[in-house]
């Protein structure tokens, strides 16, 4: 297997676009290969995603995006895993680059929906849930994860200031973040003044829907050489999926997916927890980021939430979670948040996070959750 | 790179479906699991493709599925690259196995969009093509290809009875193939009377829209040791792009990746057309079976129309395409086809294809679409 690099990464702003998604894809694919010094010719593959492409009554937009690029001969193809898509899409880079059958491969994510009414934004977002057996009996995904919350607070002392904190941490990073889509501080007022979405639930527990596009350029060290930004060295990529129907799953302490491919990720990495100097996890709801910290073993059940509080995972805290925002308030582009997870870490490797750089900045770790954890991809970096 | 083998292939009758795409999905995949000799328990990843599963309100399906397969541990994505959608899976599959990334993996095709109007159905296969180039502006599929075919007609003396021909020869095999949608053979007259769709396509150079699934089980040759049917022996997998807005082609006599992508897949196989026994090709309309055999090198410009009209291309000919039917006649579920495909050279590799054999099953291509070439996949089988 060749070691493998993300040698360059690139975002627009996050919230509303003008762009239609393939213009969004093609312009954050063009910045991504300038900060990593290579050419669309050297690209072999294109991975995109595109969810809600139809949306735009697109599809098969790889083609397109490769057209624009000036490589339309270049293979591709669309790549979904719900909230997990680009990052499904780099775990296929890294395949196809690690096993040698690509020099270089190119993950886009992008996303708009802005142009639609939040009902119908909705229902293309429950699309990812089990149709038969929760979106056509009324569930949407805040109700899935404020079942989630209701489980662990039932389970753990939880005040709502332990994921007030979540939130308000995310707002401190994003509003330091040209990407982000909330680009403002928010107080512990402000949180538990807010309005119940679903109990336990408030406004400012849940991400936006967001428009957004970023991609990634993949590529092997052999073929690079020297690179113009510092790579990341992509030491583990693993993926994992579990039972969707939350009724079906053993216990509702934490999603499955995250700790199978947690496993999968530290053992291909030869890593653990403690090697990590900071994380993007998948903060779709607050909660979502306490699951997650404690699934990928960074801290034991029951303790992430109170940990927020205490400032542990703030920006300059001993573990620094989501210095980009997070999907809570850099915002969730569905098919974009995988890639733009990557783009945080690239930026922070590159020195390019002035006013949010986290202290220490060898190794990192992406998590990303497909719906309620029916996919999770686990990625981890380090510096050469 | 290791040898990696077809060892199992599943298709379910084309057609109209009672079952939701993802049981007809997970009814095939056990199918093809059992053909295999393999467990659900040795599948490492699985690659859906669904391309219009938002018409049953569903997306993020491989956790379902793997769910249904008693694996719901195992990785998934969903791949879509147009018509091409699992063809773009078989690749992937090819590619984590070949490289050593999992030992099995599973490829999986399911469409079910007979619940929906023509209109409807239409509108959801339109948004392949380039919505502000060519659907926004009124271009269809059957227009599309219809320009293709008068661009092939203005440059070669094509009579209609040779158009015909390929479409009496696919329904004549289809008529032979338990899995197709139109099991019937039509004569030369039931065809020149049939309505014009699109000038000069008439009905009966069109494929239908069809229910059904497809899957297939990849491995390697070294996690198998003793298969319980005869592998296919994936000598070639490429894949390739192309320009999408026929209106920015340097020409219309045919498509561009298939070009490249057979180019590819010659090279890697280190074989030449005259190697092949018989061919699976993308007939979506009758004009494209005849350009696939040119542009894959089986025939010069010009000469594969006249070719059907004098039996060349029949199941006892000199090379036998479309055994199956094709998309013309076995049907085409969009996903399911580029798996359908593998299905058929499969059964003919196994004996397993009563009544509608070739006479030589040592080597078998496949060639598959996507949209009006936006994207194409090869893959080149042969005995072990």
């Amino acid at each position: 297997m060749r070691e493998t690099w993300v040698v360059g990464a690139a975002s627009n702003r996050f919230g509303k676009m003008k762009d239609s998604g393939r213009e969004a894809a093609t312009r954050v694919a063009l910045a991504a290969l300038r900060s990593s010094g290579l050419a669309p010719k050297d690209i072999g593959y294109t991975f995109v995603s595109n969810c809600f492409g139809i949306a735009e009554h697109q599809a098969h937009v790889g083609p397109l995006i490769n057209g624009g690029l000036g490589i339309p001969d270049v293979p591709s193809c669309t790549i979904e895993s719900a909230c997990s898509s680009s990052s499904a899409g780099l775990h296929e880079a890294f395949v196809h680059v690690a096993g040698g059958f690509v020099d270089a491969a190119l993950v886009i994510g992008s996303e708009k929906l802005s142009h639609l009414d939040t009902l119908a934004a909705t229902s293309y977002f429950a699309i990812a849930a089990d149709y038969p057996f929760e979106t056509k009996n009324g569930a949407t995904f805040p109700g899935l994860y404020a079942t989630l919350a209701t489980a662990y607070q039932a389970t753990f002392p939880t005040r709502p200031e332990m994921l007030g904190a979540v939130a308000i941490k995310n707002h401190a990073n994003a509003a330091r973040n040209p990407h982000a889509h909330f680009q403002k501080e928010i107080t512990m007022g402000t949180y538990l003044h807010s309005p119940i979405i679903a109990s336990p639930l408030r406004l400012y527990d849940c991400c936006p829907f967001s428009d957004g596009a970023a991609a990634v350029v993949v590529a092997a060290k052999e073929f690079v050489k020297s690179p113009v930004s510092e790579p990341l060295v992509i030491r583990a990529s693993a993926r994992a999926g579990s039972i969707t129907e939350m009724q079906d799953r053993p216990d509702l302490l934490g999603l499955p997916a995250t700790r199978t491919a947690a496993a999968k990720a530290f053992r291909q990495a030869h890593l653990e927890p403690k090697d990590i100097d900071f994380l993007e996890v998948h903060d779709c709801f607050t909660i979502a980021e306490v699951l997650a910290l404690e699934d990928l073993g960074f801290f034991p059940q029951g303790t992430a939430a109170p940990a927020a509080l205490e400032g542990v995972t703030a920006r300059d805290g001993r573990l620094p979670v989501n210095p980009s925002g997070g999907l809570k308030a850099k915002g969730h582009p569905v098919s974009a948040t995988g890639a733009s997870q990557v783009v945080e870490i690239f930026e922070q490797f590159n020195g390019r996070a002035p006013g949010r750089e986290v202290p220490r900045t060898e190794t990192a770790l992406a998590h990303n959750v497909g719906a309620t954890g029916g996919s999770c991809s686990v990625h981890i970096f380090s510096r050469r």
